[in-house]
């Protein structure tokens, strides 16, 4: 069992979380924290079972008559194989996995519909899947950018700076994992620093690293060292997101590094990062269809390698500008496609992580607003149980900004309260409200009014909704300056959660020596 | 019948709206045009049946315990207490009226479910209830900004610059109303520019007055000259909007002017404005209970005057900041409230305005496109028919911005797509186009992409979707400052549709007639 007797506790966390609700949701940018959200509105079904139905043949037929394409892993080979797979040799480590329909269906069978995945805090474990919500920052973009300095290449302060910024916000849940590209480390090494500053500036759950299977290796055994080697073998403590190859292949260093997280009994996502007319069908149902075969089969290796460890069934949809060819982010085809994909992922019964805070703007204005609102509702309407970019994307995914990563956590504030969707209650139904003093008359004073006036709203950190005059005479600043000034104040303010000494030495301990044993590699 | 028989020939454009589609959605900001959407996703229920029925309940106790206050309309009073409610006179000229649960609901049931609203270009004709969908432009500012003169009182040039770049856009439906407040006009004769702009500047469907009965009265005679007397009297070609006094009064300005459209058969839109925790409990069941019972009030005592003439049910949610008092828009809990009295109009029959491109920020930044898309999606998720406020609303309605008009048209596009929801057959599900080149292959070439990539997305004429080196090389400007040109632009280009000269000219004698009629008047 992947979860140990943790669902108990989580149900008691959650209980407790939703009596906790109306004392703590005071003003000024704090209000309803937790440790994740657990949705209180129904999810947003946008098609009918017969398309559904449609779309899952189309995606039986891929595996079946295509195939997927698997390079350079003889083990993962062998393990499809065994399971039942139609596998033809196409070259000496290229082999073409055919999967009978339902086969993949039959296989994942196994998987948990829902699972914890432990943080070094127990206050902040997270619960994936079902109607749970987990935010976590932008991941893998080369570039940074901010305000004062422009664009540029990421360092490994600035993806410290993000860790910290993450941690500040009591809306996000998740540590995420590669925030930024630390370009100024070694390649070979850079996971070692990530995970390190995971777990020393956050006391979140994190993600390790998946570009090599040794590091992946690396990342669950720092965790191990956290966590405990039996706790680790019994609960998910660390996660991998493995992307495709889309379309349809499976690269070796992709699922050795999906085998080495199953093996140890971790959580692994596994995403198509789909591109329409790029790497899939530019028509929705198409890059729907094709999404969850690539996915499904991703998920299905890693419970060919242990039955029962956490996969999540993931995608990613991108729509393309017609006029250049370039893609696009938080546009409406994604967004629907992302709703459809919801109702897939709970037909399977596993969790998902889909869309995202997308935007393809240059600077945190409102175009980067209005398009990861439209790509972030898709997550949240349509059940994503995990939302990787939920703060600080901008650029098409190249860049993080400081200032969007604050813009995006106060909306994951915003959307907190729109996930515990509307209490029907005789108090919230306030027709004493109206009683009190009748037609015409303001109700701030009633006894209703004062009573819910602290906790009735989301109060937005960053929001300016004052009068005109009075934010005139402010400065008259704008939604990015603001958002510039609190990202200063939150680091400024930022204090690191305690770590245990003992924990802390081990990991630099490991991270001294794995240094040690490996020349630098810049490629 | 108020319909005549348009629906047929509704149904007829709108086959073959959707046969244009495939055909004419082109790049470059252009699309799927229509003259209204008609929607291809489900709306998004969020509440129970359950939940929905304690809300009617609680608004039939308001309508029958509280009642409504109903001030300086005796002819109202005589039609309300005439259908069966309980009047008491409270002062002179003041009256309690009361109502039955289920009255109001028996009253309605004359009401049309849908209905068209003519203009005087057929093509642009709308049908307002059901899957429809109609946009419209902000409205009621008294003040206007754009970037480069900053925030000032709006005049009589300014509404014709909106009313024109309405017209340009064609993501919007409807001409809408008072788009801003043209203050230079003295407040007795500003609705005869008004109207008059909008018929001359634009050939789709606008709103009429409703300051004053005789304003209103106004509006529908000079509707008539353009559609005539026959056609008028048997179809809607004009609308008011009018606003309750929150919480649960009536002002006789307001049924006066409900009763004047009635009477002539011509619509009316009943809403109450719901300042949370001011005019309206600040809890959302107790906001939605509320804009029910008084909605239904007000949309009853239309067929009171004419059974059939066509209403609308409405709301406007807003919440407050805790720290300021300030009203906030654009926030999650009356996004909530929206989705709900969507669920609520359908149960009732009725058409829907409801929510809309709602923002407190005093710029056309991120903060105003974070909050305009969460707002705008309960909209269009929440099944309202009639959109007001598209288009141009900032600083808590205060303001109309000319570049968030262009900027929200371009969103109002953007919802065009999302509304078309995704089409699932052998061509979309595109498994050839996968099997044509097979896995690891690039799709740009393949018979399925070539076949689809003009039609596939919906294309943004205001986003900037390229690598961040061309837009930095471009001048790197921001989405703001792109609005603003794009607005600049579309006024440069504008061509006012012809407008019959006969008709033109019978509207300005009209206009010049009434003016002279009366001495000016600035309050």
């Amino acid at each position: 069992m992947p979860d140990g007797d943790s669902t108990n506790q989580d149900a008691k966390r959650q209980r407790s979380g939703r009596n906790q609700r109306r004392e703590t949701r005071l003003g000024g940018g704090q209000g309803v924290k937790r440790p994740y959200i657990v949705r209180n509105i129904p999810t947003y079904d946008i098609l009918s079972d017969e398309s559904l139905s449609r779309i899952e043949a189309t995606a039986d037929r891929i595996l079946a008559e295509i195939g997927i394409e698997l390079r350079e892993d003889a083990e993962a080979m062998r393990l499809y194989k065994e399971a039942g797979a139609d596998v033809t040799e196409q070259s000496a480590d290229v082999w073409r996995i055919k999967f009978e329909p339902g086969m993949l269906r039959e296989v994942l069978k196994t998987a948990p519909a829902e699972f914890t995945q432990h943080a070094r805090n127990p206050a902040n474990s997270v619960r994936i899947g079902g109607k749970n919500v987990v935010f976590a920052p932008s991941y893998g973009s080369p570039f940074v950018m901010d305000l004062d300095r422009g664009r540029r290449y990421g360092t490994i302060e600035d993806f410290q700076n993000f860790v910290k910024l993450a941690q500040s916000s009591p809306w996000l849940h998740h540590s995420g994992g590669t925030v930024c590209e630390p370009t100024d480390v070694p390649v070979n090494k850079r996971h070692l620093d990530m995970v390190y500053a995971h777990i020393r500036y956050s006391d979140r759950a994190f993600l390790g690293s998946i570009t090599a299977a040794e590091r992946a290796a690396d990342s669950v055994e720092m965790a191990r060292l956290v966590f405990g080697e039996a706790f680790t073998d019994q609960n998910c403590v660390v996660m991998g997101n493995f992307n495709t190859t889309s379309p349809l292949v499976l690269d070796g260093v992709t699922t050795s590094g999906i085998r080495t997280y199953a093996a140890a009994n971790q959580g692994s996502i596994h995403l198509p990062f789909l591109l329409g007319g790029a790497v899939a069908p530019l028509t929705i149902a198409g890059m729907v269809a094709q999404g969850l075969a690539e996915s499904m089969a991703s998920c299905a290796l890693t419970q060919l390698v242990r039955p029962g460890a956490p996969a999540i069934l993931a995608s990613f949809f991108s729509s393309m500008s017609l006029k250049s060819g370039s893609p696009t982010f938080g546009t409406p085809e994604p967004a629907i496609g992302s709703l459809a994909m919801g109702q897939l992922a709970r037909r399977l019964n596993l969790p998902l992580r889909c869309a995202g805070n997308f935007s393809t703007s240059k600077l945190p204005d409102g175009q980067a607003m209005q398009q990861s609102m439209m790509s972030m509702m898709s997550a949240v309407q349509g059940g994503a149980n995990y939302v990787l970019h939920s703060a600080g994307f901008l650029d098409g995914l190249l860049s993080v900004s400081y200032e969007k990563l604050v813009m995006d956590t106060d909306m994951c504030g915003a959307l907190h309260a729109y996930l515990d969707g509307m209490e029907v209650n005789e108090d919230t139904l306030g027709f004493d409200a109206l009683a009190e003093l009748g037609p015409g008359q303001h109700l701030f004073s009633t006894a209703h009014t004062l009573r819910h006036y602290e906790t009735a709203y989301w109060d937005s950190a960053l929001n300016d909704d004052q009068p005109w005059e009075t934010w005139d005479e402010q400065g008259g600043l704008d939604y990015a300056v603001r958002a510039n000034a609190r990202w200063k104040k939150l680091l400024a303010e930022y204090q690191a959660p305690a770590l245990d000494e003992g924990i802390d030495e081990a990991l630099r301990d490991f991270v001294a020596r794995r240094k040690g044993d490996m020349p630098d590699m810049w490629y």
